[in-house]
């Protein structure tokens, strides 16, 4: 993870990480980690993993374009037709390395091979990352494809899984209902330990909460079920709703390495954040912690104040304590949001997170 | 501490840390902190801790010739025949702030007022850095100086001191050993808490052993005694010969950012470096710790290939990581040392770090 330790990450109270496929294909591969005992053994994490299947990194860095896109979440086509790194076929995706130049090709046949040789307990069939769009047929397209390559995917996996591994589906469709219940019922009949929820999940909150709930309403009960890349608070009580159990998203280091810190909203004076920015001069004389209940080592031993020091003295180590607390407040968020659905208190601790 | 969180600099059974004075000066300023409840307090570190006098940072940062004269140990002149921005007069020094720009007037009672405010509970009488010179008039002018400093800079102590603070003077003379005899005595007759063998060491390290063991011979033996900016393992082993109890450098703290860890001789194939350097290929493939018998954090979950990777991918953690090892290295050394002492083994250590 970047910006803390592996210790740090266990202090934290952290259960289980995500790497990510593509950048590990770069540099420095998947037979090199397997030759290290596996990406537990190799960072030292020893714990329970999860690794994607590469798709949206080859598909947003294989592509000027694609990041844009996803991020802006406007619709600019497929990415062949845009002229980008990145290639589509029926066999699998042409792309760039940013590293060194060298021209790949990941299919859902050789993401699983990588994925089985990183060793996570947990990896994900290889699918089409598109940008947003609200085409039908263009949509329709992408979801067919996903569905192959996921199939592929599973053969794959049943041909070269370790023991603990366990293969998640992705469900698709974009924005359209019908699609996204159709991807749903073709990953039920599929022989997957998980289920998540991918693709492009709309371009507005309230886009992505209808995905999700009609994604959620069509989806196998009895499989756990994550939602990709979503990382915001309030998404996760949005997400937690419709029965979503795990959650993945570099959010919370992200804005940690720009000086920001997520609290809950009793400790936030700003209306609209859900976090800090320690570079503001607000926090230059204020001795209290980033949160006064907040167990995390930062908070334990660390004013504002000096954390805003830190900044303004270009320390590089305030990126990690910001980290710290930041994947501490993420587990604490997931334990009380466990405890309240056991309470049918959710709203109530909602109300205390924004 | 530079790349390293305070919790971690604890977990490496540090005893005391330095901190310093110019740099806290400039910013946030010596009344800040002492608002802010004193430095132990504002960093986290809540534990004996150190301050020097600003006076190297003044002569080294206040001038660009200072610095390269410094480093490179030739003779240059006074600082104020040579252009630089410092100024020195019988008042203080002049120099220019390298964050705004700001000049400022650093004196003997300016220093101390600073140390006190800091609240750190060793400080340091305020002293002149000049370079290495080997002229005799030049080395005298400038002890003197720094006597009448350091008699200031008692007078000024013993009137701002906070209860747990004690004062440490400095032994100057340059490489003249009758100068340095007349520092150490000059020094035995002031109240003191402690004393620093300080100033130019030389140029070469047998210069540096005759200075040392020059003023140990006629220094104080009721007082600990503490070798200014020395922090090589072999000039280590050097200064607990002549008596020297406690040691300060960057050194440890600044090879971890450029990739490189101490090690013991027996895990290093270099014949002349203390220090292996991670980034290196030959440690790609090697999944030992970097030391064999370390008990720090980065030595108990990690491996030479990881640390390599880290390095390669630009992660910056591994400075974290390579400087959790290089304290708590130095600090082992430091044990060792003193068991070494009470067991009469020295050279035994000395063979096994060498």
């Amino acid at each position: 993870m970047k910006g803390v330790d592996i210790q740090a990450v266990k202090r934290a109270d952290t259960q289980i990480i995500l790497s990510n496929t593509y950048h590990l294909m770069l540099r420095p591969g998947g037979k090199y980690i397997e030759e290290r005992g596996g990406l537990q053994k190799f960072t030292g994490w020893n714990g329970p993993m999860l690794t994607d299947s590469g798709g949206f990194q080859v598909f947003s860095l294989g592509s000027g374009d694609y990041i844009s896109e996803l991020k802006n979440r406007y619709h600019a086509g497929r990415s062949g037709g845009q002229g980008g790194i990145a290639k589509v076929t029926e066999e699998g995706v042409i792309c760039k390395s940013y590293y060194d130049g060298a021209m790949f090709h990941l299919t859902p046949e050789y993401s699983l091979e990588l994925q089985c040789q990183l060793g996570a307990d947990l990896v994900v069939v290889f699918d089409e990352c598109t940008p947003f769009s609200n085409e039908y047929n263009f949509t329709k397209q992408s979801t067919d494809l996903c569905h192959r390559w996921a199939q592929r995917s599973l053969t794959a996996f049943q041909e070269q899984r370790k023991s603990h591994q366990g293969l998640y589906g992705i469900i698709h469709g974009g924005i359209f209902p019908e699609l996204r219940k159709e991807s749903a019922l073709f990953n039920n009949d599929l022989d997957f330990f998980g289920q998540a929820v991918g693709g492009s999940l709309g371009q507005t909150q309230m886009q992505m909460e209808e995905v999700v709930a009609t994604a959620m309403a069509h989806a196998s009960k009895d499989r756990p079920t994550h939602l990709l890349g979503v990382g915001k608070i309030s998404d996760i009580f949005m997400g937690i709703k419709y029965g979503i159990d795990t959650f993945d998203c570099v959010h919370p280091t992200r804005i940690a390495r720009h000086g920001c810190a997520l609290v809950k909203r009793i400790f936030n004076n700003h209306a609209t954040r859900e976090h800090l920015n320690l570079k503001n001069t607000v926090h230059a004389t204020n001795d209290r912690p980033l949160e006064d209940d907040c167990g995390c080592q930062t908070c334990q031993n660390h004013s504002r104040a000096y954390l805003h020091y830190l900044i303004t003295a270009r320390e590089n180590i305030v990126i990690n304590l910001l980290t710290v607390h930041n994947v501490h407040f993420m587990n604490r968020l997931m334990q009380d949001i466990r405890q309240a659905l056991q309470d049918h208190t959710v709203g109530d601790f909602e109300l205390m997170y924004l």
